[in-house]
């Protein structure tokens, strides 16, 4: 609920949550759809949704001019009928969209005009038609959470979310999801999804104020392409492949990573070629990578067991040694740690992490090593004081990305604590987490 | 010292620390340079510096055959005078090269074939012959630290060291780092080093197996070049810009980051260009971007007074919020925070980190807010929970690095304590360490 004095001005115009107004302060006029209040919020800040999908909370004053909008879309939309069920076309195969929230979803929403817009087929389709000639949808909104806030429970929801609808014959899946943490969870389900048969694309939206929704539109239309059309049977996030609206990439879960904090071409693959490029107009996939899980006639099974008590910790000039020894008093059952270089950390002097560590391994909790660059390998030189730790030593994760790892050691924590059975876990390549040889032409690409 | 029965082993063969030999175990041969065994090694592991430049560890056994080389190049270093001075051309410019350890300087010793070799300008001229011909070189080797073992106060001493060497009169200044943690230091003396006069160049030698050390020439080649040549009195790291030997790049100190974990052109420009190209053959300078720093007369200020009780804390889906309980109950005085996307952290559920980041400035301890994207800027949302935080919030770092947000952190809180001087400081630009606008072709190039 707004103040009194803000609900006074709102009742005189009329003015309902979902509705388009524009708000006039200091000559600078903004224009959006009215939101509910948001639950830390000032109570005299009106929230508007603008155009680009940014919510602004604009501060009540008395010589503000707000009007009630009725723009002709907003008219149409009146004339929808919600649960007006689209016909079915039996020349298309079906799939299926698992709505988790995000920008994506809102910036449905905000096209729609509805604040609380239900994530059906018919909104979807309103939004994006051409997915009419693609398939058939089925949709459902599992939450609506915004990627920041997503926590590893929530990717036991979407992976068994997405098993059900593959399991109810489904020719692939499609998962809306924000994009900050998009790549967790795309890893998430790369473990967690075994003898997955379809295609699961995870796509979202990059916020773009310049031009406005258009990679929610292309990037959903690629995903359900990719997910009808192609015979990859892989967790990939679908995103923008340039800034171009060209074609999308679709890039395995464990190996993306959002390397732009705004681009739309964020989305990058890590020491690996995309899978495909799905181009957006004439339809096109083309496989870049040919190294791919087949389309099969398998049940897919969910493995969520997962252990949580996982830290990742990343290495820096200064770093506190104690911090180990505080995760292991609170009782972590893993660490993985972002490196420096070839994967080191500091072993000399003061602050040395070498006895952190190694009061670790001697508890039996596993310590596996990724690197902060981010590309290239770890390499475990055979000298190197953590290797040689307590005869067992750290897990070099290869060109795991650390995020990967992060994920990963969780999952396999949830299956044993044994750490020889955990270390051979971490070192089998489960979903493509591991490249052994060295790929050329996939650095900063 | 190694074990008795090794050491009887070395005594037979008159093995010494220094000499080259060839160990060959189950019929696979290992030559180098005989090391002294390291502090927490086996004593029955002989270490070797390989030609590569890593020290591999064989465990000694009896069926072992081991071979003292002579090989004519360490005959030929015998008769060299380590004492003996280079002649000074007077038609030379003169520049100071600064040692602190790392790769590069311990290929520089397996090459003259002495383990403890001295950092003496006969033996950096010996290595890189071209030096002769691009100036007259002053050397001093001022530690001895592998990278992941530098220290916040090794950046003093290095930035005191640099500043003495300038205001002695010479041209430049080339300083010999190892690379995991180049780009650190390189953001320290970019701030420590107030009313620089002349390049100064960070330079240092990825491991690379297949190429042994040519990327210690070309690039110490290139970056004495740069400081005799260049008109850029910056603090720049000069690394390999390409997987060939054509040409290194001159990176401003404070958007330089280690990018990869072994490749030579690991050092990449994050979201702004490379200041120079400096070709190695002809030895051409060809400036890239022009916004830097002239040459100028002035005397060069140390200014090193830094709070090293800062941390730099990665969010991540499942991190636990009382780890920043646990830094403030330690008395940090900042926290630099590698949110996801735009810069977001968890503000939802359990795990919500908005109570413990409240509480921190609360307690007058500043939050900067950086990205894990890598690339882009942050950007505080009107109405996010954070930017709402306290009426004060949380300093959006713009596009810094987090690295950089990091060490510029702990030298801002050197000045001052004052949350508003603190917001104030890390926003004003004192080494081109923040970019106000986008500048195009700076995404993964």
């Amino acid at each position: 609920m707004y103040s009194k004095q803000v609900q006074k001005v709102l009742d005189k115009f009329k003015i309902e949550v979902g509705d388009r107004i524009q708000i006039i302060k200091d000559k600078t006029p903004f224009e959006g759809i009215m939101m509910p209040r948001i639950e830390m919020g000032d109570l005299d800040s009106i929230v508007l949704k603008l155009d680009n999908g940014y919510n602004i909370g604009i501060k009540f004053e008395k010589r503000m001019k707000i009007n009630k909008i009725k723009k002709e879309w907003l008219i149409i939309k009146k004339k929808i009928e919600p649960s007006k069920k689209l016909i079915f076309d039996k020349k298309l195969s079906t799939i299926s969209m698992v709505g988790t929230g995000g920008t994506i979803a809102s910036k449905i929403d905000y096209r729609t005009g509805g604040v609380y817009a239900s994530f059906s087929p018919d909104d979807i389709v309103i939004q994006i038609p051409e997915l009419k000639k693609i398939a058939n949808i089925k949709a459902s909104e599992i939450m609506k959470i915004n990627s920041e806030d997503m926590q590893p429970n929530n990717w036991l929801e979407i992976a068994n979310a997405t098993a059900k609808e593959i399991n109810s014959g489904v020719k692939g899946i499609v998962i809306t999801h924000g994009t900050d943490t998009l790549h967790y969870t795309s890893a998430a389900l790369s473990f967690m999804l075994k003898n997955l048969p379809v295609p699961v694309a995870l796509v979202g939206a990059q916020r773009s104020s310049d031009r406005g929704s258009s990679d929610t539109v292309m990037n959903v239309a690629c995903a359900a392409n990719f997910v009808v059309n192609s015979n990859v049977a892989e967790v990939c996030t679908v995103m923008h492949g340039t800034m171009g609206d060209d074609y999308c990439l679709a890039i395995r879960g464990t190996k993306s990573r959002k390397m732009h904090t705004s681009r739309r071409d964020a989305f990058r693959p890590i020491n690996e070629l995309p899978i495909a490029k799905i181009f957006w107009k004439d339809r096109h996939i083309e496989i870049t990578n040919d190294d791919y899980r087949r389309r099969n006639d398998k049940k897919v099974v969910v493995d969520d067991k997962i252990e949580t008590k996982v830290a990742l910790i990343k290495v820096y000039p200064g770093l506190d040694p104690e911090i180990f020894d505080y995760y292991l008093k609170k009782n972590y059952r893993g660490f993985v740690v972002e490196g420096t270089g070839l994967g080191h950390v500091n072993t000399f002097g003061e602050k040395s992490l070498l006895s952190s560590i190694e009061k670790i391994i001697e508890s039996e909790i596993s310590v596996v090593m990724t690197s902060q660059c981010i590309y290239g390998r770890v390499h475990p030189f055979v000298y190197h004081p953590l290797r040689v730790l307590s005869g067992k030593g750290v897990i070099y994760a290869g060109d795991m990305l650390p995020e990967t790892a992060y994920v990963k050691l969780m999952w396999v924590l949830g299956h044993t604590k044994n750490l020889d059975e955990i270390k051979e876990m971490m070192l089998t390549n489960y979903a493509g987490e591991i490249t052994n040889r060295i790929i050329p032409n996939t650095f900063l690409v």
